[in-house]
């Protein structure tokens, strides 16, 4: 295949961080990204160079561009961390094949990008591209948090947002575990679709007094895991509403909040704990044969219909500056970019 | 040895939880306890009967006393958790020995008190009184979280209450074991001494922007343990400003804030946690020959004068209700009940 010598993206205006904690919403994506023609980027050693079929626009991307996630933003590269398509070139048996993958130096919000060639992931051929785009973030994110909830020995497991992309997976996967997922959720219309998939139980938050509802559900459930991406003040109340030995595990912000820890002394006497969960982070420290064991799951999840990814909508990138916002800010599904387009 | 039929004691005068939390200051004990005249306890199987010799009197017991500790008050019976005696009666190969022990059923600020006979700690003719006294409540959790500091793999260590007697201990261990002690106060008259102690920092949070001095304290040292007996704001804006991989460890709220966590993604990005230490659980989940080994220690440590105990003031029990407060209130030492005067 001929690569041409440029080709469109998203570009990273800003460089390093910003120091700001502004949350995943975005309504404009000016100040932070720009549509470019910049040149096809060559691939170091240990990298490959995949010629991008679809992107993923995760939570974290946002956190990202805006210079307040785990890793600086580099200006005039292209943004975009999650995306298929197929390997065009790098020392790798899987050239010509199409991989899910992990960008790495260029971004996958661009026609081409970059991977490492260690983290590429073959796609089963019945694997539809929306999955196959968004197959490492998520879905990976939710097996290696729920084996935190496996490993709990707890009947059930508390998380909340649980109206996302990746709530709706951990929701499955307990309800195909016999782990009764108890669901947080901000709106009362999210709760009967929560149910229907699997939740034991729905907490609305913006019902009334939603912390005594989650005693008494902690009266007859016994959650150890508390999987937030919020991180907000009710989040905080319901970790002290929690029975004894519960371990509050945030791995998103969606909230601005600042929590207040209220009973201290839980953390003394009813042994409970905070800690995050950062996939980066995971995947350095796992088993290393629990990853591929870890895709084969995933992928087998998808195409037998246990997993499915509710699409909010596709933006070509040559209108992604203008379309994207409109599709970040629908209530329900995840956002892609098409970048053939 | 013949028993008589009555003692003295300071009984407790609550039942259960208050559910208040008030810290650890008391200027009057009369809400809590009262001197009675009660009958000498009768010890149950497992037990045994110890005769008082000295009682410490524990930031813990105030808390208890006042129905905030991690269990239960018990209307009429004796208050104390730990004290010095002669075993009396039980099923122990003990009788007629100077044991340490920590009471269970009948405290020990009494003239007769009851324990699990599986608990009672053989005293070294060479142990001081006050040594023995107070053997059980700091020295064992300053071993214990010690432990911690060593499996952290830091070269440095942080701790607050550092002129508290527990830190005191954890200071000396520190100097002895070549990991740096980076100690937290509010005094700054307390500074030189622990300084002297062995501790490599003293931040001084009654000072001008203690927190920049961590900030560049945390620039050359790169502590990982947090050993927390205060819980308030400042404990937690150090926590965020500890390297990455640091540990809140709470053990003790000396302070009535309820903290803020001001950068919450740090548990994500930066692999923090917090979680809590409480002697009574440690005891329950620790290898059973790490105990008589770490009493093997901290009477070595007492008698060979790598530690020591500093007397605030030693009370007789017929007096307790009134001077107990002041001893308490005194900055620095350790308060005793005499329960045979």
């Amino acid at each position: 295949m001929t690569v041409p010598e440029n080709m469109q993206a998203l570009t990273q205006l800003l460089n390093g961080y910003s120091g700001t904690q502004t949350g995943p919403n975005i309504s404009d994506l000016t100040p932070f990204v720009k549509h470019s023609t910049v040149p096809v980027p060559t691939p170091g050693a240990g990298q490959a160079l995949i010629k991008v079929s679809l992107a993923a626009v995760n939570p974290s991307d946002v956190h990202f561009i805006k210079g307040e996630y785990g890793q600086p933003c580099v200006k005039d590269a292209p943004a975009g961390f999650e995306g298929v398509g197929e390997v065009i070139a790098g020392d790798t048996p899987l050239v010509g094949q199409r991989v899910s993958f992990y960008a790495r130096g260029a971004g996958t919000w661009a026609e081409y990008a970059l991977a490492d060639v260690a983290g590429l992931v073959p796609c089963r051929p019945d694997l539809a591209e929306v999955d196959a785009a968004g197959q490492l973030v998520n879905p990976l994110t939710a097996i290696a948090m729920f084996d935190l909830v496996k490993d709990s020995g707890a009947d059930s497991f508390v998380l909340n947002a649980a109206g996302s992309q990746l709530g709706k997976l951990l929701i499955a996967m307990g309800r195909d575990y016999g782990i009764k997922p108890i669901a947080v959720v901000r709106r009362e219309n999210q709760a009967a679709a929560l149910k229907e998939l699997g939740a034991a139980e729905v907490i609305v938050t913006s019902a009334d007094d939603p912390l005594s509802q989650a005693q008494k559900v902690f009266e007859t459930l016994s959650p150890r895991i508390l999987l937030d991406a919020v991180g907000d003040q009710f989040t905080a109340d319901l970790f002290f509403a929690m029975p004894p030995r519960a371990r509050w595990v945030n791995y998103g912000k969606l909230s601005t909040d600042a929590p207040v820890l209220k009973q201290l002394p839980q953390f003394i006497f009813q042994h409970k704990e905070i800690g995050g969960f950062w996939l980066t982070e995971w995947m350095k420290q796992v088993d290393p044969a629990r990853i591929p064991q870890a895709f084969g799951e995933i992928q087998g999840r998808f195409t037998s219909g246990k997993w499915k990814t509710d699409v909010a909508g596709i933006v070509p990138l040559s209108e992604a500056m203008d379309k994207l916002p409109a599709v970040l800010a629908l209530p329900d599904g995840k956002a892609f970019i098409d970048p053939r387009a």
